[in-house]
């Protein structure tokens, strides 16, 4: 009797126990309201990736995995490079190939090694002569092969966006840490004039503390979406197939990736929680019925893809970033582009405008704006801007991307995107798609470099010969 | 023994039965997340005013209480309406009664009651001669004199916000329909040029379905709010006194206001919910210390509102709404004014700009889009556009409102903003803070019209003449 009412006093204890702490933890998570991720714990013997720097590579020798629309105009950029070599080209569609290896030959180049099979991309990351991977296939290839690249010792140059899904961030950032091979998103959009302009300016404090930053893709992709495969589709129309599954923002990243920019993001600030709201879908089905009918198929599917996402982004420092999507709604082309800071303000679209104290109630004249945007001419623009601008890809802004991966691989310099970018920019693939299944709810923004968000304190585009000037 | 035993089972279960329930609450709120405000029943004697209808007043006899900068400007419109007479003013500045009086008398009206005393408000709601009271007090006093003026009979306008808290909101509703005395939010944004012609191409479909809009408050209003008090400067500087307690969008409407008549809210449409997000607080800080010193108080202080503040809103049926707020930044003003929808685009901020299917990817012309806007101008602006541009008061839209008012208590039509578009437009000051308070967590925004929201199918500018052939 004793016992059992020993142990019936144990099982009341317990009892409360288990209920206070369950009540506890939901209040607390109420009161907290933010839906938060685990953050898998780094290996002991891990360490960073801030700053790599790998072993230079006098010539780069490249392997391009998919040649449509962007890995084809790639190949076509690198035929301007110094320090670069061909090795391997891969891709299901057999025209692409030869469609590539006629480029390369018209500009002189020794054909490249071909593979044309559905797995041949694990070959050619495992080729002798390859020292880089750069990555244009669908989206649901772009981690599963940086991983695979990066294991095999490459490094690896991926698409937008770099992952998928908040594990694949992690398996990218992991795999670089664990390889310290290079991982770098080919973000083009922050090597555009206007974006580095501002950069720089933001960098030298005209701006002042900047406060709120803006970007978006915003871009009525729906033609393109619907186009069958080919020069002006894509393989097996893979990009109509992410709309009909995601709501939210499945390319967070053109916008996104020039305000992280400015605003330090783990270089001295981090994005802490962001909430993002969605439209439900209206756009991609009026095109459907207008192009292919009101009873066809695509006309009458389900698409979960909302017309437009916008996202709210929360810093450590009390910063916030507004982010939109929308590539399905009848409008023109538009980043946003927006910076807002104690001193002054900058906009790119529809129209390019900066405002300035003492006068910031009053946009620059056309006249000052070119002349302040002369004057803050980025470095690397002031370098390469007027070649890249006649070799093209997008005004040019892609091949000052190409054409800075190259010099920093060659030179053993720190790339100007690094892993931590690219899982930051593309985890919003993820968390936007959980706040709109949520309602809205804020979502904790995971940090991937594990507490080091605050040991650089901006970005800096490395360079060679200023190397022992560098901070 | 038995009986004890009896009663452990009986506590086993019930302790279990607590727990179930108790996380099966905390889930299910997890799962919806959304802030919920309780809604007061209508007492079922009440019935909702939507498109209200009193009796016609032939002269109608205004009160202005409240002389500053709104005040006074407004009895300056109303020189200009006929079917007027301004009976009362009222103001605890006597310097403003008498600019007033002069003003009647520069235009040859007669004088009016003067009242200068903190409450004689009050006395100005009880007078006779009095059918309609002008409300442009400071924002604490809105809804207090509004509801004292309907209970004492009379109709009344209310400068924005007509609410600061969803209890004043359901204030005001509740005492208009207890009442049935019009209330109107003194909202003139609604009358702009470019909004009116927005309106009308949206109710004629030039934009197809509306997906998404966009309004704000941009207007860096730092060296108002920090003038003394005088023509310049707020009474007892009361517009700095919400910046320091105050994080979210204490200031609405204007962007709200055009875009929520473009949805048809409460016509068609409801807002669901929104999520609401702050920077921290910079500029007033920056401001404080240009203008009075580092070591001044006013730098000193610690403010409470973050300098932008970005706002979502999710409707009934799937459309969302952007709002922000920005008066401590140095920018441009902005109000974005923005309409997102399947057959085409307009903006209005930094400059004008429609785009229309087929050739939506590119803006009209400036030429092509004058054509437009002279092709669908409001009906309203045709009439008295003109003149509004002559008398003034933000290039015109001011008097257009005043015109639009008084047109329709003297014809005894509903007028063009009902009480519900007040609390619903108001609503967001409290809205917007909770969610700030909550990191960024979803709140229901209340349905003031109690489930009457879809009985409209769109707002009508009523006319006189027109009144039969009225929807």
């Amino acid at each position: 009797m004793q016992k059992f009412q020993n142990n019936f006093k144990i099982f009341i204890a317990f009892s409360f126990l288990i209920l206070f702490v369950g009540l506890t933890a939901c209040k607390q998570d109420q009161q907290n309201r933010i839906i938060t991720l685990e953050v898998p714990e780094r290996p002991i013997e891990q360490e960073n990736v801030l700053q790599l720097r790998c072993d230079p590579i006098p010539t780069v020798r490249v392997a391009f995995i998919g040649l449509g629309m962007r890995g084809n105009e790639a190949v076509r950029r690198f035929m301007y490079l110094e320090g670069v070599e061909v090795t391997a080209i891969c891709d299901i569609n057999v025209n692409f190939i030869e469609k590539t290896q006629k480029l390369l030959a018209e500009n002189g180049k020794p054909a490249a090694l071909e593979f044309t099979g559905k797995e041949d991309w694990k070959k050619v990351c495992e080729l002798e002569n390859v020292d880089l991977i750069y990555n244009c296939t669908p989206w649901y290839l772009h981690t599963t092969i940086a991983i695979y690249a990066m294991e095999q010792g490459k490094h690896v140059a991926i698409e937008v966006p770099a992952a998928t899904t908040i594990e694949e961030c992690w398996q990218l950032v992991n795999t670089a840490e664990k390889t310290r091979k290079h991982c770098m998103m080919l973000e083009n959009c922050c090597y555009d004039f206007f974006e580095m302009a501002t950069l720089n300016m933001a960098q030298q404090g005209v701006f002042g503390e900047i406060v709120h930053v803006e970007g978006a893709y915003i871009h009525d992709l729906r033609e393109l979406n619907f186009n069958p495969p080919g020069d002006y589709g894509y393989q097996g129309m893979w990009r109509l197939d992410y709309n009909e599954k995601f709501k939210a923002n499945l390319y967070p990243t053109h916008g996104l990736g020039p305000v992280c920019q400015i605003l330090n993001i783990h270089r001295g600030d981090k994005m802490n929680y962001l909430t993002s709201m969605s439209t439900k879908q209206f756009g991609i089905t009026e095109y459907a019925k207008n192009r292919f009918g009101e009873d066809s198929d695509y006309a009458q599917r389900t698409y979960n893809k909302g017309d437009m996402n916008t996202t709210l982004i929360q810093t450590e420092k009390g910063k916030t970033i507004l982010i939109q999507h929308d590539v399905t709604s009848p409008r023109p082309y538009n980043r946003l582009h927006t910076v807002s800071g104690t001193k002054g303000f900058a906009a790119k679209y529809p129209i390019q405008g900066i405002a300035l104290e003492p006068n910031a109630h009053h946009f620059l004249s056309q006249e000052e704006m070119q002349k302040l945007l002369a004057e803050y001419e980025h470095p690397i623009v002031k370098e390469v801007g007027q070649k890249a601008k006649e070799v093209g890809g997008h005004g040019g802004m892609d091949f000052i991307m190409d054409y800075r991966l190259i010099y920093c691989l060659r030179n053993g310099l720190p790339l100007d995107q690094d892993v931590y970018d690219a899982a930051e920019w593309s985890s919003l693939v993820e968390l936007t798609e959980i706040s709109v299944n949520n309602n809205s709810a804020p979502v904790q923004v995971p940090d991937f470099t594990r507490g080091d968000w605050n040991k650089l304190n901006k970005l800096v585009f490395m360079e060679h010969m200023k190397e022992q000037n560098q901070q």
